[in-house]
């Protein structure tokens, strides 16, 4: 099975991925920068205040000082930070943008500025990447974060992102799951709705790459045994490699229920705009931002501004 | 802490409970009954075919045929079992409903006949109660399978539903997360403007009996260390007893992946009638189905049809 260690292997071959770091100065983003040059996976442009991130660097990462794969852009404010590192990546100095210490407000106004950000027309979404410790196969899921509650189309774009981003992790053609609180077609249950035509939609060509099986409850999106109780047909149930959640309040729920309770591993990205976008936050483990980050690399690999 | 066990054993301590079972002429609703009565938790009224009924105890429970806490009622189809069943509730024979082989539909419809049904004029919800690996009390989490998208009237009630089987399973004053997938309030996600409400429903004595904190998102609710990582104050954040999904895909989401991610027990009751229903589905293990009896059982206490 593909672990998410693996993931971060096959980073790590990656031809010289460039991250670029809005707002770097905080000692958790260079503990992410550490592990991933640790790791060999990418060379980072740091953007902030130089003497701040001198100053961190020297208490607690001196090696990080004089190595090659590290520079520092000075910038004077979060703003800047911000236009710098969208600027870095739009331009194709740098392959990924990665948030610091920044509101992500902050960041992705930038992102979505017309003149110098990333914007590609799509949607922005994201893609959790999840190794759970019962589970034989990656599971991914989407969207948690980022769309609220997302319509038919946005789903569409959802489920394209969340494909591609299982493609470059090595499987191949994904059985999603557009998940609902049934498994059956129902008037009152808008995302069951949804789900029938994303079964559609993938049936006439509109979503390629994947195989769409829905709507499925969770449990008959993963386990084999609870589909077939439930007489659910078709080689695809019980084996879901993507679970499109309806709604960021399920997508949050499940999230947060496969760390905590299900002590699932987890990296997760921004997909949608014209390069990976890695948005951790501050509970998250130091292994996950690693793995977020080599999700983020691995993604760039079919990215048009990689040279 | 208290565990699902111990419910079952609290439930043993009742005095004499009846369960009414409507179309109890199956398997794997008989293998429950007998669970039961083994467990010596209740007598049950079994309403079916009586041939068929007995057909089936001699195949694998002959010791039922004969045991003094079985009484079968003969009914020729599944709309005169659920009317019995129903009735024999109403009229106060029996203290609990239990679903056999029937359709959900079937027998809600006799519970909600305004002459001989169960209704109270409160909403019905189904509250499930969690024994989770890794955490360290139990969980309730309402509503996972009944109310679809409740607005906030229906929560409150939800609310009052889920906190008066805590206090059955003797947690005194539980904690309330509602839950959404931020911690602030934000005007663009209703589930975070009903949790304010809620929370301030509590603080006027509109919801009674429990300590309301939301809005929260799982984490926040179940690890006191997320909590403190967001900054949230209080006592309570981190510490929930009782978790208040803002949807049914969320609920049945959360449902399903403690069941098969986190391997957590669980046992569920449908509450806001005049008396508890049972509604095991075929995919409940026969453990699970024992919890379910047990908590139903143990919500009889507080209902004035009890003698």
């Amino acid at each position: 099975m593909t672990t998410l260690a693996s993931i971060v292997e096959k980073a790590a071959m990656q031809n010289d991925p460039i991250v670029a770091v809005a707002s770097a100065a905080d000692m958790e983003v260079l503990t992410a920068v550490y592990e991933a040059v640790t790791n060999e996976i990418a060379s980072f442009v740091l953007f902030d205040d130089e003497g701040k991130i001198h100053h961190l660097l020297s208490q607690n990462f001196q090696e990080l000082l004089s190595n090659e794969k590290i520079k520092i852009h000075h910038t004077e404010n979060l703003t800047e930070s911000a236009v710098e590192a969208v600027k870095s990546v739009s331009s194709g100095q740098a392959h990924v943008l990665m948030k610091g210490n920044i509101p992500t407000s902050v960041l992705l106004k930038e992102v979505l500025n017309g003149e110098y950000g990333l914007r590609t027309g799509k949607i922005l979404s994201h893609v959790a990447v999840f190794e759970v410790p019962n589970y034989d196969r990656l599971l991914f899921v989407t969207d948690a974060a980022m769309n609220i509650a997302p319509d038919l189309d946005a789903k569409a774009q959802i489920v394209r992102n969340a494909v591609s981003t299982a493609h470059v992790c090595g499987v191949d053609e994904p059985i999603v799951a557009p998940l609902a609180a049934v498994e059956t077609v129902n008037p009152a249950m808008a995302p069951t709705i949804d789900a029938a035509s994303l079964v559609v939609m993938n049936q006439r060509g509109q979503i390629s790459g994947c195989i769409i099986d829905g709507p499925l409850a969770l449990d008959n999106a993963i386990s084999i045994e609870a589909a077939r109780q439930k007489g659910i047909a078709g080689s695809s149930a019980g084996k879901a490699d993507v679970l499109v959640v309806p709604n960021i309040e399920a997508g949050n729920i499940l999230y947060k229920s496969l760390v905590y309770f299900a002590e699932a591993k987890v990296g997760a990205v921004i997909q949608g705009a014209s390069a990976p976008i890695v948005l951790t936050s501050r509970s998250d483990s130091a292994e996950s931002k690693l793995y977020s980050l080599a999700l983020a690399i691995l993604s760039t690999s079919k990215n048009p501004s990689r040279t």
